[in-house]
């Protein structure tokens, strides 16, 4: 095969999966106007593929098919780029809201490639072989992919084997010749609802006697004894007008319980390798974050274009804080976008051949965008005005008289009241809406914390040369270490 | 009379005033199921003027009366500190929602007695008998009222005159022997739905040639020619487990339309004296910027003990980044308590016998407040975790089968599933939801914006002494100015 | 006797105490140049007592006698901020650099008498009548006085009495019917080579086990076994033209070192009741960093005058960026300012009858300013230019040729190259010298650490109310606390 | 020749150039105590390429020569990473002061010949010839060059022909068959005291009739007319133990003035072409903020390693605010390093052949590192302590007695005295001495100052596409710009 329509995307999510919402199961996740807004939205992806215009940006052919070029290993720095692109380009359709599922479910075949082939020479296993095949079918069949990764975690001042409850972290509670039995529960799982298959992977390092809790595997959406719980935030009728971003474009996520659920050996990618738990987690953080700045850079296009646009129409784009607000936007940006593509350039190869970004520049790039994402709203906020949060609503701009009256009020020279109010919206929204309050704890949680981030950054700095340098500049030792 | 109880005020509010709400106009505000949660909101003020424990606090006695605290005209830092006080506790219970409509309209009156008795004895006008005489039907009455000050506006590059539309600032369009006829529309005028009177201000200087525009005065809220149009920002259906706090707090905004208002001269506080205009809008600045920050105070105990409190229930209270950023919440609290408590015990006596706030301490405190309020909500987010925007629904935990694993799964050794999802869907509210963005806009733009904070403090600096301490210091004079 | 001249003060410092400078023993420290610096600095206090302008703000009068005004013990916000005004006007007059002498040794002798108190109502002993009596001397004979507090510490993270060296911490080697034997060092002793005795306190709080380092007495600066080791930090031949601060004004500080001291009993204050070791630091820095930020005013009014006066200079001051540097620095100095008097304001009276400033307040004050002080001196530097470290010598002015020319290449349309040069020196002092070295790293260090203002600051925090208000509005509970 | 040795280069310096220090003329450079400090410093460049070790980095083979790395015409990101390199490793020997002498004079020179060659391909002129033919001499005869640009400027608020006196800006007096003559003055020429030609450049765009502004040329040292007043700026004698890194390593500014200056027209690089004045100063600053971040680096890592180290000499390693601190020292350090590398990377070709390292990634790297120093320091000062200002001489431990009190009172456990008094005297040198203020004056304003950085990067932001993608978010656009 290679490239599904969309059609064909959504037809194979009639599965039968367990998905509750709002405490009621859901029989077709189809035809529920919710999940159904998700499904539509991750429908772009399917769309590109098949848009002339996007077409070469979107796919890639090799050995005769034409394959999503999200399943592309990347080999260079400049099909980094190329992801990197492809990522925009879908987020900015998506108005600020990324497909995901197959970004994702890349980025974590990726890894598991990486840490099996580690694995496999260091202790003889053959998970290489098994992510290779799950990669194949994934790429030949063009699945849509989640992963559950993040733990209940229970007591974040524990690790897995001292939690009050043995299940905080998905446990291995039974081995047989067939394949695992697991327990436990997956937090924040993304596109789950709408996507055909789940890769698991462990969320952390894990120490002596937690080889349970060292696993990772694939399975199909519905299979016996999962169930997905689908967050109720961000659901509810949404006007077009007040709500020109979520009332079209959403991603579902869930807690997923993994309630004693049988995995064939077969798809099983890790089983008790105690040491390469940590590994794979930071191996697919190494993409993953590559992929979570990428989806970021139309959320900060909009902000910034929407910085300049409403200074203009609000007439205030002379006034001096005005410019000193828009420079340290572009700064910010700009910021985030040159440690991006520094993190593809500065990228390298590693066995068994798979082109990493470099880990450093992608954690500073997703540190900076989320440090400081909340004052860049702030600023665009100050810039726009209270109507973000006391405008009239749609509706009466239809009435005869009120709508006349709005439409004199609220105009200015330099836009109809029409307009303004279009943008002021978008704005409301990008800034002061539940859309607004998601991509906030995004910028800080998705993908790792800003803590995460830290660590990544501080791992990545060679203080002994730092050290050395400082002894050398002291006159207590003679030479520095170059 | 002196203290109305809930009833009478809601009573009140059937006067046949013109509300519009989603292009419909609202016959019955108490009826309106949104508006009459902003009413019922409201009534609080009225409840604790009611009850035993706050009675005290929320009263006091002239002339063997009872009025409503709010009427109290400071005389002293104590009052102001009262003052203070009392809005703390009305908007700790309307749940970081402050009650407005006697504090907005105080604050106002205290204003024009200011610049009223000015401008009697500059000019000869007799402004400030109308204004006492008002002062005493509000206080008598116990009336709710709200204030419109800020126009629409059009080009913020251009004063009132220079508009392309005319009515872009309120104007003066005719006056006659009992009064004057007015038209324009204010923006952002909050709880005018459920106020009785609305008192209106200029919202910034004027210049020679704009003496139409030098207004102010108040009037009954069903007053002919008045039309209210009401945001539908923060309305819709709200669950009380996910949304603690909207789904029975309330503050409404309206755009504020006057197509040819009579006003009778004797509420006319303001028509034509250019020079006071400027004056009365900051004078009105003094006090509100006070209230402001007075009914902020319980949104930041709110983040802070959040903040302490999902670290405890998370297990993290003693990891070295959460002990950091709790300080640094701290300081910032403590910040603008400070400098909020320096206002009332720096301010001073003006004519005639109104003890007012100290600006640049008040200002201080709201800049402050303003600058530093979205990275707060940052850290609260990053404390909490991403369950913020994924959380399950209240409904789920009511299923016997999924409800029993998520209160499992969710539970801590600090806290149970329920409590830990009730203070998460509490900060949910606080940090990613319309509420936050209200919040978060109100912290911008409310009672003035950053840029007006700064241009308050920066003209309270005394620049020549600064600088002939330099000069001095550079030697090129030979005394400082002390 | 009350009140001394400058003469009658530099008398009295040749006394024969042990100073070391450079390694060498000082005979007479009124003879040796740099130290002599210091005393003719510190001479300003002296001569303002005695000058018409400032006698008034220097001075008071008990008893038919006149005395300094820093040895009046505070009773009402206002003695506070009269306090405040003379630390001001005398380091306004010393340039930055403050007096101290006074100040100082005051600051402990309030804590003294607090404490001493509190000491001998809990444990019998008889410390307050001796502080009284220290108090009566000092100010009865205008004494200039040090205190060391600092001690050596050895490993920070270590108590006293865990240390790899007994002495890290000063200690009584010695008790007898007469007095107690100390040995130890204290560092950072501003202000000892020129005082006539100083005061010693306990840096900390003690464990249990610690009491031998539980101390604190006054004694004569020329005691036996005392000798000040004098810091070279600051010192050298400094033209006038280049660094009209440093060449003229100078505090210094000693490693001060008690090798086996004796003390007799009447000038002991604290010996060995541990309990009290903690509170007495406290009690100190009550008084102090009210001090230390009063004295700071000057240098941040001198940064804003100059940031207005160098931008005027150059002729930049309608850029954009130049009036929000000029807006933030404003902003800044506001804050630490307002603070600080809300510091007096918010003050409270403590047993036996002293009124101590708000230690929040104060705290706050001094955080903000020690923060943001180094972007102040960015910000300064940024508006001055590059002439600030790359200016032609004084000399070269001289020359008859080169003169004329610097002179026409230097000068603009708003300044003489001549008054230009000048305050490109002193902003060159101010920022990018050592004495802006001085002054940062007090900033940070000074009158205790910008850690030490956090822990005081959150100390005074109510974290069970806010705790209780966001358990409110959860609706965990009931009803806040408030 | 290509490579000279040290000895050579000194000798070359006694040419009979006119250098004025301090009011008096210098009659050989070579002799002067305080430039051969700066000679001195200057000839690590030329050791480094005679040192085994660092040979293949400080130079490279052309045509069977053996030429100074820093003349390598870069052509990809590898000589740009091999140019930033080496650049590190002599700043390093230099203790954090760059030698310079070989870098600007191959910026300015890169710059020429871009612009030489599209100034000749628009006009006709010969410029690229000369410009050839000098970087041939250059490299040839490895010359050590200084680049004279930022002019005297006189009112910041106009332009060159508007100022008051009209040599404010270097102008062209008159032009003959055999050259111009010049007169003016540029200020913070850097090592040209000891350098052996001065390249000059305009320091802004040219308007319309100031073509006489518009000008370049290159000039030997000793050229009659031309006056090198040297700044005094931390100058003196400095004892080695307290100024580990000023006493052997300098960096000499002058004031720079052309009396007159003739000079030849094969010298001359530019003369009225005013629309190329500005990109040249433009296309200096691509290659010079490369260059001005490569020589930060080493001051970085030295912050970073103090940091470390006294943590580890104090004991306190383990608290939380040190870790955070140093945390957030690693983060500002490896964005700039990860910026720097990705200007390099994401660098293009431009005509003739010269590979750009990308402007916006590096004037993002210099803004970061600019607008944090100071801060950075500021969190070094914390670390370290008080001792910083206080510390006693190095002449006080040479004392038998309070030599040895010292060396007990000051080691801990995990240093001795003497090293730790050799770290703290170390960072007190970078953090608060003249030396500190020089690097963080030089922070801000060389090689640009945060203003024209923040300039450089937002021209280099697409506002238009941010402006269609957030139009397209507001539906009033139907398709957004990718």
């Amino acid at each position: 095969m290679g490239i599904r329509t969309a059609e064909e995307y959504i037809d194979s999510l009639r599965d039968g999966r367990k998905v509750m919402f709002r405490g009621k199961w859901v029989d077709d996740v189809t035809l529920h106007p919710e999940i159904r807004k998700a499904i539509d939205h991750a429908s772009i992806d399917f769309k590109l593929s098949d848009d002339p215009r996007w077409k070469d940006l979107f796919t890639y052919a090799e050995d005769g098919n034409i394959y999503s070029v999200f399943y592309k290993v990347p080999s260079s720095a400049s099909d980094l780029l190329q992801r990197k692109r492809a990522i925009e380009v879908a987020t900015t359709y998506g108005k600020t809201i990324v497909t995901l599922i197959h970004e994702i479910g890349s980025d974590a075949i990726f890894a598991l490639l990486r840490i099996a082939y580690l694995c496999d020479r260091k202790n003889g296993t053959s998970y290489f072989e098994r992510v290779k095949q799950f990669y194949d079918l994934a790429r030949d069949q063009d699945l849509a992919i989640a992963v559950a990764q993040t733990d209940a975690k229970g007591d974040r001042d524990k690790s897995p084997k001292e939690q009050p409850f043995e299940y905080h972290y998905l446990k291995i509670v039974k081995r047989t010749n067939e394949g695992i039995v697991v327990r436990g529960a997956k937090v924040h799982t993304s596109v789950s609802v709408n996507s055909n298959a789940i890769i698991v992977l462990p969320t952390r390092a894990m120490k002596d006697g937690e080889s349970a809790y060292a696993v990772s595997f694939w399975l199909w959406a519905n299979s016996p004894g999962l169930t997905l719980v689908a967050s109720p935030y961000l659901s509810g009728d949404r006007n077009g007008n007040e709500y020109p971003i979520s009332s079209k474009h959403k991603m579902f996520e869930t807690v997923t319980i993994f309630d004693d659920v049988f995995v064939p050996w077969e798809q099983v990618f890790l089983a008790g390798e105690t040491e390469f738990a940590g590994l794979l987690a930071l191996a697919f953080v190494d993409f993953h974050r590559f992929t979570a700045v990428s989806y970021k850079l139309p959320l900060l296009d909009a902000i910034l274009g929407c910085a300049n646009l409403i200074a203009r129409y609000n007439g205030i784009s002379n006034a001096a804080h005005v410019r000193e607000k828009i420079a340290r936007l572009i700064v910010y940006v700009q910021t985030v976008k040159s440690l991006l593509e520094a993190g593809a350039r500065a990228g390298h190869m590693e066995d068994p051949g798979i082109f990493v970004p470099d880990s450093v520049s992608v954690n500073l790039a997703k540190y900076h965008f989320a440090t400081n994402f909340h004052t860049a709203l702030r600023d665009l906020q100050d810039l726009t005005g209270g109507l973000l949060v006391t405008y009239p609503s749609p509706q009466d701009f239809e009435d005869n008289i009120v709508g006349e009256l709005l439409n004199k009020y609220l105009a200015t020279s330099y836009s109809s009241a029409k307009e303004r109010m279009q943008l002021i919206n978008l704005i409301s929204e990008l800034t002061a809406s539940d859309l607004s309050g998601y991509h906030s704890v995004l910028a800080v949680h998705a993908e790792g914390s800003i803590e995460a981030e830290k660590i990544a950054i501080t791992r990545g700095y060679d203080v002994d040369k730092a050290i050395a340098t400082s002894l050398y500049m002291a006159g207590i030792q003679d030479e520095p270490v170059l």
